[in-house]
């Protein structure tokens, strides 16, 4: 169990703006845009140094982002962790007890595997599992 | 202006229950406990790799954790970018029309400089900047 702190996710209106907002502010190198059809999302991600933000646009008003905007308007979101096999620790978590939103690894927006862990199981905090190759 | 991500802080009821979740959860290795008289919370880090997550503890009612915890309840909190001048940055983001909690740096929970920008000026997130040396 190697646990490393990939991102942090940041729900928004809009992602153009915001991470121009970003970049010129604090400066930074913005990753290219994704988008995730299962989650109704587009996503992009701001480098500061070797850690990053990622910024999350809803593209349907069916999209888990659209209902977090609606519930508390923008601001933090998640964060994620990267670890390296996601299906284990999944399992592992589960038998702990641990309540899960995703019962199985899924692709997410940059095409890697991704789990979301329930925030009732972990102090209020919505945590991501994404799965890293080192 | 060389942003780094120096920590998410996560507002939770109890460190001691909430560190020692994670700890047998995820790993990590935690710092020792600090507090803060001026804004009264104790802060425990956990390190996950060369990255880290802040728990904050209320320890007065009148705490801005334990406003928060009152309004919003546990969860993600803030995220902190280190920079080599807080003062200076302070000045800039000012005079750039953005607005601010602290008009001044103040000394943290670690005996740093820090202060905490308007999440109104910032997409709705709470963002704090750290005096780093490197």
């Amino acid at each position: 169990m190697n646990y490393k702190i990939d991102h942090v996710g940041i729900a928004v209106q809009s992602i153009s703006e915001t991470v121009a907002f970003f970049l010129k502010t604090f400066g930074g190198r913005a990753s290219e845009v994704f988008e995730s059809k299962t989650d109704n999302v587009r996503v992009q991600f701001v480098y500061y140094d070797h850690q990053r933000l990622e910024f999350l646009e809803p593209t349907s008003p069916d999209s888990p982002i659209a209902k977090f905007l609606t519930a508390k308007g923008p601001g933090l979101h998640h964060f994620c962790f990267g670890i390296q096999n996601v299906e284990a620790e999944l399992a592992r978590l589960k038998a702990e007890g641990f309540r899960l939103i995703d019962q199985a690894p899924r692709i997410g927006a940059e095409g890697k595997k991704i789990a979301f862990l329930h925030p009732k199981s972990a102090g209020g905090v919505l945590i991501e599992l994404k799965e890293i190759t080192d």
